[in-house]
Protein backbone atom coordinates (compact mmCIF):
# COMPACT_ATOMS: atom_id res chain seq x y z
CA UNK A 1 0.00 0.00 0.00
CA UNK A 2 1.14 3.50 -0.98
CA UNK A 3 1.17 6.46 1.94
CA UNK A 4 -0.94 9.47 1.14
CA UNK A 5 -1.55 12.89 2.63
CA UNK A 6 -4.34 14.54 2.96
CA UNK A 7 -4.88 17.80 4.92
CA UNK A 8 -8.00 19.86 6.17
CA UNK A 9 -7.94 23.16 5.90
CA UNK A 10 -10.55 26.59 6.84
CA UNK A 11 -11.64 28.99 8.97
CA UNK A 12 -12.26 27.97 13.09
CA UNK A 13 -14.96 25.84 13.51
CA UNK A 14 -15.11 24.78 10.22
CA UNK A 15 -15.62 21.03 11.26
CA UNK A 16 -11.63 20.49 10.39
CA UNK A 17 -11.13 18.25 13.60
CA UNK A 18 -14.60 16.03 13.23
CA UNK A 19 -14.02 15.27 9.49
CA UNK A 20 -10.79 13.99 10.38
CA UNK A 21 -12.05 11.58 12.77
CA UNK A 22 -14.41 10.34 9.97
CA UNK A 23 -11.97 10.45 7.34
CA UNK A 24 -9.68 8.15 9.69
CA UNK A 25 -12.51 5.57 10.43
CA UNK A 26 -12.97 5.15 5.89
CA UNK A 27 -9.49 4.85 5.59
CA UNK A 28 -9.63 2.30 8.51
CA UNK A 29 -12.23 -0.13 7.09
CA UNK A 30 -10.22 0.17 4.19
CA UNK A 31 -7.26 -1.68 5.93
CA UNK A 32 -5.15 1.32 6.24
CA UNK A 33 -2.95 2.08 8.63
CA UNK A 34 -3.74 5.54 9.74
CA UNK A 35 -2.33 9.04 11.53
CA UNK A 36 -3.92 11.84 12.29
CA UNK A 37 -2.12 14.66 13.50
CA UNK A 38 -2.52 18.47 13.71
CA UNK A 39 -0.92 21.93 13.20
CA UNK A 40 0.77 23.79 15.04
CA UNK A 41 1.65 20.64 17.31
CA UNK A 42 1.95 16.84 16.63
CA UNK A 43 5.57 16.20 18.30
CA UNK A 44 6.63 16.86 21.60
CA UNK A 45 8.96 20.26 20.35
CA UNK A 46 5.96 21.26 18.31
CA UNK A 47 3.31 21.22 21.38
CA UNK A 48 5.67 23.48 22.80
CA UNK A 49 5.58 25.61 19.66
CA UNK A 50 2.33 25.55 19.99
CA UNK A 51 1.71 26.65 23.23
CA UNK A 52 4.00 29.78 23.14
CA UNK A 53 1.74 30.54 19.81
CA UNK A 54 -1.67 29.95 21.40
CA UNK A 55 -0.62 31.43 24.60
CA UNK A 56 -2.96 34.70 24.99
CA UNK A 57 -0.54 36.20 27.43
CA UNK A 58 2.12 36.62 24.43
CA UNK A 59 0.44 39.62 22.64
CA UNK A 60 3.31 41.51 21.69
CA UNK A 61 4.10 38.62 19.50
CA UNK A 62 5.41 39.78 16.48
CA UNK A 63 3.81 39.01 13.58
CA UNK A 64 6.99 37.34 11.97
CA UNK A 65 7.69 35.82 15.05
CA UNK A 66 4.58 34.20 14.34
CA UNK A 67 5.17 33.14 11.11
CA UNK A 68 8.76 31.92 12.02
CA UNK A 69 7.18 29.87 14.98
CA UNK A 70 4.24 27.92 12.80
CA UNK A 71 7.34 27.52 10.42
CA UNK A 72 9.68 25.71 13.24
CA UNK A 73 6.78 23.75 14.60
CA UNK A 74 5.73 22.74 11.11
CA UNK A 75 9.34 21.34 10.58
CA UNK A 76 8.96 19.24 13.58
CA UNK A 77 6.22 17.86 12.48
CA UNK A 78 7.33 16.93 8.98
CA UNK A 79 11.06 14.91 9.69
CA UNK A 80 9.60 13.54 12.70
CA UNK A 81 6.31 12.56 11.54
CA UNK A 82 5.03 12.82 8.56
CA UNK A 83 7.90 12.06 6.33
CA UNK A 84 8.48 8.38 8.23
CA UNK A 85 4.59 7.83 8.14
CA UNK A 86 4.39 8.06 4.18
CA UNK A 87 7.19 6.19 3.90
CA UNK A 88 5.41 3.50 6.04
CA UNK A 89 2.69 3.12 3.56
CA UNK A 90 0.24 5.14 5.71
CA UNK A 91 -2.80 7.75 5.85
CA UNK A 92 -1.50 10.43 7.04
CA UNK A 93 -4.24 13.23 7.43
CA UNK A 94 -2.99 16.76 9.10
CA UNK A 95 -6.08 19.39 10.17
CA UNK A 96 -4.26 22.60 8.91
CA UNK A 97 -0.49 22.62 7.22
CA UNK A 98 1.33 25.19 5.10
CA UNK A 99 -1.32 26.62 3.32
CA UNK A 100 -3.06 27.79 6.93
CA UNK A 101 0.72 29.79 7.33
CA UNK A 102 0.08 31.49 4.05
CA UNK A 103 -3.29 32.22 4.77
CA UNK A 104 -3.23 33.38 8.43
CA UNK A 105 0.14 35.33 8.04
CA UNK A 106 0.39 35.97 4.28
CA UNK A 107 -2.88 37.44 3.98
CA UNK A 108 -4.12 37.68 7.44
CA UNK A 109 -0.96 39.26 8.65
CA UNK A 110 -0.19 40.96 5.39
CA UNK A 111 3.19 39.88 5.50
CA UNK A 112 3.14 38.26 1.76
CA UNK A 113 2.53 35.00 0.37
CA UNK A 114 5.05 34.75 -1.33
CA UNK A 115 7.41 35.55 1.57
CA UNK A 116 5.93 33.14 3.97
CA UNK A 117 6.03 30.20 1.12
CA UNK A 118 9.61 30.70 1.09
CA UNK A 119 9.94 29.92 4.95
CA UNK A 120 7.70 27.12 4.55
CA UNK A 121 9.65 25.88 1.58
CA UNK A 122 12.34 25.21 3.39
CA UNK A 123 10.23 24.21 6.84
CA UNK A 124 8.34 21.35 4.76
CA UNK A 125 11.62 20.43 2.48
CA UNK A 126 8.56 20.67 -0.52
CA UNK A 127 6.50 17.76 1.33
CA UNK A 128 3.06 18.15 -0.63
CA UNK A 129 -0.15 16.88 0.28
CA UNK A 130 -2.13 14.57 -2.25
CA UNK A 131 -5.17 16.28 -1.52
CA UNK A 132 -5.83 19.53 0.21
CA UNK A 133 -9.95 19.41 1.57
CA UNK A 134 -10.84 23.43 2.09
CA UNK A 135 -14.21 23.29 4.79
CA UNK A 136 -15.80 26.34 3.01
CA UNK A 137 -18.20 28.01 6.17
CA UNK A 138 -19.12 31.45 6.76
CA UNK A 139 -16.12 32.91 8.76
CA UNK A 140 -19.12 34.23 11.56
CA UNK A 141 -20.63 31.30 11.67
CA UNK A 142 -17.78 29.28 12.59
CA UNK A 143 -15.59 31.93 14.77
CA UNK A 144 -18.98 31.96 17.03
CA UNK A 145 -19.57 28.36 17.58
CA UNK A 146 -15.42 28.35 18.33
CA UNK A 147 -15.87 30.95 21.12
CA UNK A 148 -18.83 29.71 22.19
CA UNK A 149 -16.95 26.49 23.04
CA UNK A 150 -13.49 27.21 24.98
CA UNK A 151 -13.07 31.12 25.36
CA UNK A 152 -11.23 31.36 22.22
CA UNK A 153 -6.76 30.99 22.31
CA UNK A 154 -5.07 33.90 20.98
CA UNK A 155 -5.77 34.07 17.48
CA UNK A 156 -9.35 33.08 17.53
CA UNK A 157 -9.92 36.30 19.43
CA UNK A 158 -8.69 38.37 16.68
CA UNK A 159 -11.15 40.72 15.41
CA UNK A 160 -13.98 39.55 12.96
CA UNK A 161 -11.93 41.50 10.04
CA UNK A 162 -8.77 39.17 10.57
CA UNK A 163 -11.02 36.36 10.06
CA UNK A 164 -12.71 37.44 7.35
CA UNK A 165 -9.46 38.15 5.51
CA UNK A 166 -8.42 34.86 6.51
CA UNK A 167 -11.56 33.71 4.36
CA UNK A 168 -11.10 35.42 1.70
CA UNK A 169 -7.06 34.53 1.55
CA UNK A 170 -8.58 30.96 1.54
CA UNK A 171 -10.63 32.02 -1.93
CA UNK A 172 -7.16 33.30 -3.06
CA UNK A 173 -5.36 30.47 -2.37
CA UNK A 174 -7.30 28.10 -4.04
CA UNK A 175 -6.56 29.44 -7.38
CA UNK A 176 -2.82 29.54 -6.76
CA UNK A 177 -2.45 25.64 -6.06
CA UNK A 178 -4.29 23.35 -7.75
CA UNK A 179 -3.98 20.79 -4.75
CA UNK A 180 -6.86 22.54 -2.94
CA UNK A 181 -10.55 21.43 -3.39
CA UNK A 182 -13.27 23.21 -1.87
CA UNK A 183 -15.89 21.33 -0.06
CA UNK A 184 -19.19 23.03 1.12
CA UNK A 185 -19.00 22.82 5.00
CA UNK A 186 -22.36 24.25 6.08
CA UNK A 187 -24.51 21.32 6.17
CA UNK A 188 -24.70 18.64 8.54
CA UNK A 189 -21.50 16.47 9.09
CA UNK A 190 -23.16 13.70 7.19
CA UNK A 191 -23.54 15.97 4.08
CA UNK A 192 -20.22 17.05 4.11
CA UNK A 193 -18.76 13.74 4.70
CA UNK A 194 -20.30 12.73 1.52
CA UNK A 195 -18.79 15.30 -0.76
CA UNK A 196 -15.53 14.31 1.50
CA UNK A 197 -15.88 10.52 0.20
CA UNK A 198 -16.29 11.49 -3.34
CA UNK A 199 -12.58 13.04 -3.39
CA UNK A 200 -11.09 9.89 -1.20
CA UNK A 201 -12.39 7.39 -3.52
CA UNK A 202 -10.80 9.27 -6.44
CA UNK A 203 -7.26 9.67 -4.81
CA UNK A 204 -4.86 7.71 -7.16
CA UNK B 1 23.51 61.42 19.17
CA UNK B 2 22.99 59.23 16.90
CA UNK B 3 22.02 55.05 17.53
CA UNK B 4 24.37 52.27 17.11
CA UNK B 5 24.42 48.81 16.86
CA UNK B 6 27.51 46.66 18.12
CA UNK B 7 27.60 42.97 17.73
CA UNK B 8 29.85 40.39 19.34
CA UNK B 9 30.18 36.99 17.68
CA UNK B 10 32.23 33.97 18.50
CA UNK B 11 32.30 30.34 19.88
CA UNK B 12 31.19 29.39 23.21
CA UNK B 13 34.04 31.05 25.77
CA UNK B 14 35.49 33.63 23.73
CA UNK B 15 34.43 36.29 26.10
CA UNK B 16 31.60 37.79 24.42
CA UNK B 17 29.33 38.77 28.00
CA UNK B 18 32.66 40.28 29.61
CA UNK B 19 33.36 42.32 26.65
CA UNK B 20 30.11 43.22 26.18
CA UNK B 21 30.25 44.58 29.93
CA UNK B 22 33.68 45.97 29.14
CA UNK B 23 32.24 47.91 25.63
CA UNK B 24 28.75 49.41 27.70
CA UNK B 25 31.21 50.92 30.44
CA UNK B 26 33.19 52.67 27.65
CA UNK B 27 30.18 54.41 26.23
CA UNK B 28 27.93 55.22 29.63
CA UNK B 29 31.26 57.27 29.94
CA UNK B 30 31.20 59.16 26.41
CA UNK B 31 27.85 59.94 27.87
CA UNK B 32 25.18 57.31 25.71
CA UNK B 33 22.32 55.56 26.98
CA UNK B 34 23.98 51.81 26.28
CA UNK B 35 21.77 48.59 25.92
CA UNK B 36 23.39 44.78 26.15
CA UNK B 37 21.09 42.17 24.84
CA UNK B 38 21.83 38.82 23.98
CA UNK B 39 20.63 35.37 21.19
CA UNK B 40 18.84 34.07 21.61
CA UNK B 41 16.41 35.80 24.12
CA UNK B 42 16.38 39.61 25.05
CA UNK B 43 12.09 40.05 25.23
CA UNK B 44 10.22 37.83 27.34
CA UNK B 45 8.72 35.64 23.99
CA UNK B 46 12.43 35.48 22.94
CA UNK B 47 13.53 33.88 26.30
CA UNK B 48 10.90 31.35 26.15
CA UNK B 49 12.08 30.36 22.30
CA UNK B 50 15.60 30.29 23.93
CA UNK B 51 14.48 27.64 27.08
CA UNK B 52 12.98 25.02 23.86
CA UNK B 53 16.18 25.58 21.90
CA UNK B 54 19.30 25.57 24.71
CA UNK B 55 16.97 22.51 26.70
CA UNK B 56 18.92 19.55 26.68
CA UNK B 57 16.16 17.44 26.53
CA UNK B 58 14.96 18.48 23.16
CA UNK B 59 17.53 16.19 21.06
CA UNK B 60 15.15 15.06 18.58
CA UNK B 61 15.18 19.09 17.17
CA UNK B 62 15.63 18.80 13.35
CA UNK B 63 17.90 21.07 12.27
CA UNK B 64 15.65 23.36 10.71
CA UNK B 65 13.50 23.58 13.40
CA UNK B 66 16.43 24.84 14.97
CA UNK B 67 17.27 27.35 12.66
CA UNK B 68 13.67 28.65 12.32
CA UNK B 69 13.40 29.11 16.47
CA UNK B 70 16.56 31.20 16.12
CA UNK B 71 15.33 33.16 13.88
CA UNK B 72 11.70 33.31 15.38
CA UNK B 73 13.91 34.36 18.77
CA UNK B 74 15.70 36.90 16.76
CA UNK B 75 12.20 38.34 14.68
CA UNK B 76 10.66 39.46 18.07
CA UNK B 77 14.13 41.08 19.26
CA UNK B 78 14.63 43.03 16.64
CA UNK B 79 10.91 44.71 16.13
CA UNK B 80 10.39 44.89 20.17
CA UNK B 81 13.79 46.05 21.40
CA UNK B 82 16.30 47.10 18.68
CA UNK B 83 15.19 48.89 16.30
CA UNK B 84 13.12 51.76 19.03
CA UNK B 85 16.14 51.28 20.49
CA UNK B 86 18.20 52.36 17.68
CA UNK B 87 15.67 55.13 17.33
CA UNK B 88 16.03 56.34 20.45
CA UNK B 89 19.53 56.73 19.75
CA UNK B 90 21.37 54.29 22.27
CA UNK B 91 24.19 52.00 21.51
CA UNK B 92 22.84 48.19 21.32
CA UNK B 93 25.37 45.90 21.69
CA UNK B 94 24.13 42.56 21.18
CA UNK B 95 25.99 39.17 22.08
CA UNK B 96 25.69 36.92 18.54
CA UNK B 97 23.02 38.04 15.62
CA UNK B 98 22.30 36.64 12.39
CA UNK B 99 25.85 35.37 11.81
CA UNK B 100 25.89 32.87 14.29
CA UNK B 101 22.92 31.50 12.91
CA UNK B 102 24.55 31.41 9.41
CA UNK B 103 27.74 29.79 11.03
CA UNK B 104 25.76 27.37 13.66
CA UNK B 105 22.86 26.21 11.49
CA UNK B 106 24.08 26.98 7.49
CA UNK B 107 27.97 25.58 8.14
CA UNK B 108 27.85 23.41 11.62
CA UNK B 109 24.53 21.40 10.82
CA UNK B 110 25.04 21.97 7.19
CA UNK B 111 21.23 23.73 6.18
CA UNK B 112 23.42 25.96 3.71
CA UNK B 113 24.59 29.49 4.16
CA UNK B 114 21.75 30.79 1.84
CA UNK B 115 18.64 29.25 3.24
CA UNK B 116 19.57 30.47 6.25
CA UNK B 117 19.96 34.04 5.39
CA UNK B 118 16.86 34.17 3.39
CA UNK B 119 15.23 33.39 6.58
CA UNK B 120 17.02 35.78 8.58
CA UNK B 121 16.46 38.78 5.91
CA UNK B 122 12.88 38.17 6.69
CA UNK B 123 13.08 37.63 10.60
CA UNK B 124 15.40 40.74 10.96
CA UNK B 125 13.86 43.17 8.57
CA UNK B 126 17.51 43.82 6.96
CA UNK B 127 18.79 45.59 9.91
CA UNK B 128 22.22 45.46 9.84
CA UNK B 129 24.44 46.39 12.64
CA UNK B 130 27.05 49.36 12.24
CA UNK B 131 30.41 46.52 13.48
CA UNK B 132 30.60 43.31 14.23
CA UNK B 133 33.48 41.82 16.27
CA UNK B 134 34.53 38.60 16.04
CA UNK B 135 36.34 37.45 18.48
CA UNK B 136 38.89 34.89 17.91
CA UNK B 137 39.51 32.24 19.96
CA UNK B 138 40.91 28.09 19.03
CA UNK B 139 37.54 26.91 19.78
CA UNK B 140 39.07 23.70 22.09
CA UNK B 141 39.98 26.08 24.46
CA UNK B 142 36.82 28.05 24.31
CA UNK B 143 34.48 25.05 25.07
CA UNK B 144 36.16 23.42 28.08
CA UNK B 145 36.20 26.59 29.80
CA UNK B 146 32.64 27.03 28.83
CA UNK B 147 31.80 23.20 29.65
CA UNK B 148 33.81 23.76 33.23
CA UNK B 149 31.45 26.58 34.11
CA UNK B 150 28.13 25.22 33.78
CA UNK B 151 28.21 21.85 32.40
CA UNK B 152 26.93 23.09 28.94
CA UNK B 153 23.12 23.69 27.25
CA UNK B 154 22.15 21.63 24.06
CA UNK B 155 24.41 23.17 21.63
CA UNK B 156 27.38 22.71 23.93
CA UNK B 157 27.44 19.93 24.30
CA UNK B 158 27.88 19.19 20.51
CA UNK B 159 31.20 16.97 20.10
CA UNK B 160 34.32 19.17 19.31
CA UNK B 161 33.54 18.16 15.04
CA UNK B 162 30.76 20.46 15.67
CA UNK B 163 31.95 23.40 16.82
CA UNK B 164 35.73 23.18 14.51
CA UNK B 165 33.31 23.21 11.96
CA UNK B 166 31.30 26.59 13.37
CA UNK B 167 34.96 28.14 13.66
CA UNK B 168 35.71 27.26 10.24
CA UNK B 169 32.46 28.73 9.64
CA UNK B 170 33.23 31.96 11.25
CA UNK B 171 36.29 32.47 9.06
CA UNK B 172 34.60 31.67 5.75
CA UNK B 173 32.00 34.37 6.87
CA UNK B 174 34.63 37.50 7.15
CA UNK B 175 35.17 37.11 3.26
CA UNK B 176 30.97 37.43 2.71
CA UNK B 177 30.34 40.03 5.51
CA UNK B 178 32.59 43.30 4.85
CA UNK B 179 31.38 44.61 8.65
CA UNK B 180 32.99 41.71 10.43
CA UNK B 181 36.02 42.56 11.91
CA UNK B 182 38.41 39.68 13.68
CA UNK B 183 40.03 40.49 16.96
CA UNK B 184 42.55 37.98 18.34
CA UNK B 185 40.73 36.84 21.68
CA UNK B 186 43.49 34.36 23.23
CA UNK B 187 44.77 37.17 25.68
CA UNK B 188 43.75 38.73 28.76
CA UNK B 189 40.08 40.69 28.72
CA UNK B 190 42.34 43.89 28.64
CA UNK B 191 44.76 42.90 26.08
CA UNK B 192 41.63 42.59 23.87
CA UNK B 193 39.34 45.14 24.55
CA UNK B 194 42.29 47.52 24.22
CA UNK B 195 42.25 45.81 20.48
CA UNK B 196 37.91 46.53 20.59
CA UNK B 197 38.54 50.13 21.44
CA UNK B 198 40.69 50.70 18.54
CA UNK B 199 37.22 49.74 16.60
CA UNK B 200 34.71 51.43 18.56
CA UNK B 201 36.81 55.09 18.47
CA UNK B 202 36.79 54.29 14.33
CA UNK B 203 32.77 54.04 14.91
CA UNK B 204 31.37 56.63 12.27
Amino acid sequence: MKGKFIVLEGSDGSGKSTLALKIKDYFIKKGYEVEITREPGGTDISEKIRELLLDINNKEMDYKTEALLYAAARAQLVSQKIIPWIKEGKIVISERYVYSSLVYQGFGRNLGINEVKKINDFATSGIKPDLVILLDVDPEKGLKRKLSINGGDRLENEDITFHKSVYEGYKKLKSLFPEIVTVNAEGTIEEVFEDIKILLRRLP
